[in-house]
């Protein structure tokens, strides 16, 4: 059965939102990164660059699994804070994507969100820290920051983010169905070997 | 540059030894499983039976690279235990394999033993619980134990024996080039990517 559904996590500074983007070009799905944020800020009422600061690398201090099962609510009900809601209303729009038609998703836990969807292709794309350093001062360039201190920092967010809202650990191999090294198997494999199995 | 050496880490159940067996026949590569542990027998002198009893799924009660430290040698001096010992044959075996020639290598630590090995290729297999479960029933029949529990024993003695002797966490992404769930692409796709990727 071809997956009309691929789910994308990703390290910072990996190539996963560039496989994800090509990805989408070459099956002819819909993609979901910047779509997403504009689709959160228009029903949360924030604004974009609000929503994308906080995004996958902001969270509530307290736990949001442990918040939602005292609340014994899907909905706002007794969860607090702006992330939390951010979160809800992500969630929501993540699980009806699939009703719209094929897809690639960028973050935001929705391997997660979608781990019980039959259509759903989840991938993880990591790489080892010279080669993630070199591509985001070549993409970004250079900053006050070593390259190593922002991408550890930036993941760091990412992993407490995924930890808050599903419980899981960030990059375990199990979460997914595929995890690729980027960086040892080039950014151009890693899209091939995506697209075929979506293909299936 | 192609792969000539495969190390293939896997969940008890996944299929992961059946399709590093079949990766090696097709590749033309040499299989390290049995062979391995006829290695070790015949370096420690114990008998095949009992390396393999003490395998991937013995531990010592303490930390292997505390002792390691504390000793301040690599070889036997102030390694204590009868599994650590067998660790230390087994790691020079596997760390000269690739001189022997093109080899895929199954468990052992070996991605980690090997993880510097430019010519390495690192796998993780593994898969969910019923794929598990009805495989190895299938393979080894019904047992006084229900399969969960051997699946969840098993993976959980080969995570402490690879969190004891790599400091690493069994699994986790990272420590691989690639991870694949067997159960959601099948066992002839995971042969297909990988012997793909091996000879690109």
């Amino acid at each position: 059965m071809s997956k009309t559904v691929i789910t994308i996590s990703r390290e910072f500074g990996s190539g996963g939102r560039t496989i994800a983007f090509e990805l989408a070009e070459r099956l002819g799905y819909n993609f979901y990164d910047k779509a997403l944020v504009e689709r959160i800020a228009k029903e949360s009422g924030y604004s974009k660059d609000f929503v994308e600061r906080r995004g996958e690398d902001a969270t509530s201090t307290s736990s949001f699994l442990f918040n939602l099962s005292r609340s014994g609510s899907g909905g706002y009900d007794g969860v607090s804070g702006i992330s939390d809601k951010l979160y809800v209303i992500s969630h929501n729009i993540i699980k009806k994507l699939p009703e719209e038609g094929p897809c690639v998703i960028v973050g935001r836990c929705a391997d997660y969100i979608l781990k019980d969807c039959p259509e759903a292709l989840h991938v993880f794309i990591y790489a080892d820290m010279q080669f993630k350093a070199e591509r985001i001062v070549k993409l970004y360039g250079e900053m006050e920051d070593v390259p190593q201190k922002r991408l550890e920092e930036k993941d760091k967010k990412r992993k407490v983010y995924y930890k808050n809202y599903t419980g899981r650990i960030w990059g375990m191999s199990t979460n997914y169905d595929i995890s690729l090294n980027s960086g040892k198997l080039g950014i151009e494999s890693c899209i091939d070997i995506i697209a075929d199995l979506a293909q299936r």
